[in-house]
């Protein structure tokens, strides 16, 4: 989908300089539609602010009116990445289903949820940017949902009883990400991958065979959250 | 290592503003350091001709001599990261040793090339800059590394008789790069992953258990090639 393929009718109220463009029901969430296009496209030093309102079909003032700067549109952009699975990662802390059983579940829904995102704008956290005082908080909050990958992936392999595992633990959050990657070179979500890297997470980790009964815990699980979602399969 | 942290004595020949201060034999070696260093710190499209002209110590024209515009240094350092690893991969092809032996050589190798890399030039796969048709031959260069990774892979996962693993041979290539995320968050090489990497990746075609023979016969066919280096362990 290019810029500008899409046509919404003026809302009423604020003038425009021309017809809306952008999905989103606010200004708010058109600005931050058009930035996450035009960052993952042309990179996040290429691309002005007065671009993004222009892709918006707003003035820049206007744009300024919603965030004072580039880096807060990044920095809100980043955020929605980890809100989503964050909560999932919180209430999986204290379930009583078995650790695999909730990494998997987590595995699945945050690749699926990084297939489903309109743009790819996780592939944002490379960018040279991030690593300064001004995202901070952006990275404790990824490190947390970080953490809660490690401490499932070690729960789930103290269990295995396989040896020589343990250095893993880190592994399942990073291959989670690689659907980034996938989406980035191939130029569209990998569908495959909601149900392959979630499977390749928990042989990495020491259980290899069949995977259908873990599967079957985890989209009961998922369901009982009100998480529904197309596996991949 | 900051900019300018060693100091070579000055060369004989080319006049230069100030001391000798990149690693590197040839001044085009040292624009190379220079570029790897500021592009993966400060961004591609934030760093300038003449910042790396600035840091290696010489003046921007004589920069020009050697490469012609930023895109070429930038094609120049993505090419060494695919031409270490390339060779040994091409070699695989046709040992005649077991697939599963192969991979775990390639994954083991590659990892350790990438965590060695004075820079961590790899993170600049991620820059939009390379979808453009400048950079067409990088990335059929890294799809020809990619491919002999999935042929292994597919090999690896064919003779393990596990189910359901097939849509996995497309992720121990993704699972190596992960090392490239890991040190652009973590600051450093993670020694630690050239060894979990590659036991990652046989773990994840289906082939659980111990993997000391596989590391045994995958070290002795790399010190046949002539590759020596640590494990990691």
């Amino acid at each position: 989908m290019t810029a500008g393929a899409e046509t919404t009718g003026v809302g009423p109220g604020r003038p425009r300089l021309e017809q809306r463009r952008r999905q989103g029901r606010t200004a708010r969430a058109e600005i931050l539609d058009a930035a996450a296009e035009l960052f993952t496209a042309n990179g996040y030093g290429n691309t002005s602010t007065r671009a993004v309102a222009d892709a918006v079909g707003i003035r820049q003032a206007s744009l300024y009116h919603h965030f004072a700067a580039k880096e807060d549109i990044l920095d809100a952009l980043l955020a929605e990445t980890v809100a989503v699975p964050a909560p999932l990662a919180e209430r999986l802390r204290t379930e009583a289903v078995p650790a695999v059983v909730r990494l998997y579940a987590l595995a699945w829904y945050d690749v699926w949820q990084l297939c489903a995102a309109r743009w790819n704008t996780a592939a944002l956290y490379a960018i040279p940017e991030l690593r300064t005082e001004r995202f901070r908080r952006f990275r404790l909050r990824r490190d947390e949902l970080r953490r809660q990958y490690e401490t499932l992936a070690a729960a789930t392999v103290d269990r295995s009883g396989a040896t020589g595992v343990s250095a893993a633990i880190v592994l399942p959050f990073r291959l989670v990400e690689t659907v980034v990657d996938i989406r980035s070179d191939e130029g569209d979500a990998p569908e495959w991958a909601v149900r392959a890297i979630p499977d390749a997470i928990i042989r990495m980790l020491g259980r290899p065979g069949e995977l259908a009964e873990v599967r079957a815990q985890a989209r009961a699980f998922l369901s009982a959250c009100g998480i529904e979602f197309s596996d991949g399969a």
